[in-house]
């Protein structure tokens, strides 16, 4: 298939749109660094993204409601979401779960926001990196129908992986998160296009 | 053993304490409501139980950090939490886990409150009954180092499952409560005994 | 777009292959059944499928090395699985998890084989539905890098789900097989087609 | 308390029987080595321990039947398990979750044999140390009514753990060890006895 013919098929030559959503509220969180740098990656592949910083929105706790106008940003976090064709899901490890932060955000979306959006997934931990918070996320993407690709990452001992200017320490780490952009931006571009 | 023996041996004569937390902020919760028939039936065995209503508590999102001087009701609800013996777990499923409410709550404490406690696992669906938001609760509690009884309860279809009264329509269903309460009360006698 | 376009276009005019696994080996099983639905339905749109019987092949259990030469079905099912697009891998649900036999099945291939594969998952209960083996499934699926779709099947109180000619009596749990068969092969056509 | 005074209360004086079962086959299994040493620390605070090596024992695939009259190793098994009163399962982490020569072996158990144990887990991997095998195991063992202990261990890097008389390498792991020894021994007594 000839590459003028892709780009008028699968996503009538549209960008792919990511959206990254932190799940960490803390000043100098580890989370938001490795989202940023998977955002670079992802940006540099040509995608666009927009970050929904968690501490910079003002969240209610959902209370399993549809009416939070009370709220602008739940509004402007479904937009954004509902209008982007993947997800980059970033999340410390509380308790070997995702944080609860993060499960409220996406309890004040449902299936209209997050349904057949491709998500990748991070992780960041304190301790020895494990797949607890991944493997919940994976699930809960699913549960809304959502695509997650097979690419994740889980950082551990977060506090020695970035350097003062907020950049990875590791190459092979680094190798990784190229990997998780490149799957990330080309499949994404796969499963939204209209007609393959 | 007889009884004058155990009350001296096992958890030196005292009653077994146990904490209720529902996590919906739903006015008409039914996760609130199992969590009302589970406290009864415990007390009914000769248990104390304290319900924390996140609806009644003021508390913020976990920034990741200690100090949440600001919000007296995270102290309050761990210190209710660190004087217990037992827990009650109680939630709504939410996207196929755990809400971001009770993550969150969870997510204020530590191994100080958490660490050795017996915790009963309840949750509650509008469709299909299911154990993912259980299964998650039971490897976070394990994280903190805490027990999780056997016996868990998943109601499904919630919306027909109580009557007006706030009963349990279903027999087997409430029969599943006594088991509940039966297993919650004695393990955690039995795992919190001090010498057996 | 027309099938003669389509055929041409997206992976090099191949029809998309599946390959299907059934995780029983009782004579009556209703997870051949259910596998046996999910197959015609992919074949009526046109990709192929191949069955693997795991009561007609003799597999040994693996003992974490390579060569098993003595079971010559061994590498019948590698290359089965290798050279397919897709797989369908239903399990019945045994002690809230996939059977041993279709996981020793997986533990005899390898990333040479499983890696970048579309896999839909079906269950298969006794008693009410449940997504746990699911659940595993989905994890250990991505952790040899495949993909599976969203759209899931857990076939509950699976001895009244069949009538005497092995189709579903329910018209909402058929309904689920088509979309299932629809996402696993258009998704899997989109997901391994060379450039999109 | 003193010792005379435990060993007639608790147990009716009985010693806490403790059945070691590990999932692999490799002849050179380090599953194996690190069961033996579990059972080493387990026996040394005065439970029996006895280990089941499906290495030695000829077990069939699980058919979902209940007839293996031809293959009397399982009715061995069977005997074992149910005879015990905790159980130290020992699993090399194969594809993200436990392997299916583990899974087959307790698929052909049953609540008779596994409901009410108090079982240990142990998972061993060839890379990083992940807890997705034994997640996995611990909805299993509740899923047939069992308990699980807080205190689980995954050996990562197999192939660099122990030296070459089978002995851990690292003194962090093996006080691991001990800790698992002391609350399996220790909470098997408790939630085994008939009396508290």
């Amino acid at each position: 298939m000839g590459e003028q013919d892709m780009s008028g098929q699968d996503m009538s030559g549209q960008i792919v749109k990511i959206v990254g959503i932190g799940g960490s509220l803390r000043s100098d969180s580890y989370s938001q660094l490795a989202l940023a740098i998977a955002a670079q990656r992802v940006q540099a592949l040509g995608a666009s993204v927009e970050i929904l910083d968690l501490r910079q929105l003002t969240l209610p706790f959902c209370d399993g409601g549809d009416d939070y106008s009370d709220f602008p940003d739940v509004a402007r976090m479904q937009q954004a979401v509902k209008a982007a064709d993947g997800l980059i899901l970033a999340t410390p490890e509380y308790h070997g779960s995702l944080s609860g932060v993060l499960k409220n955000a996406l309890d004040l979306m449902s299936f209209d926001e997050l349904s057949g959006k491709v998500a990748g997934l991070i992780s960041v931990l304190g301790g020895q990196s494990n797949s607890n918070a991944l493997n919940d996320l994976r699930v809960i993407m699913r549960w809304v129908h959502g695509w997650v690709i097979p690419e994740q990452i889980a950082v551990g001992q977060a506090w020695k992986a970035f350097d003062a200017n907020g950049n990875l320490v590791d190459d092979k780490l680094s190798e990784r998160f190229d990997q998780f952009a490149q799957s990330l931006v080309e499949n994404t571009r796969k499963l939204r296009s209209v007609a393959v």
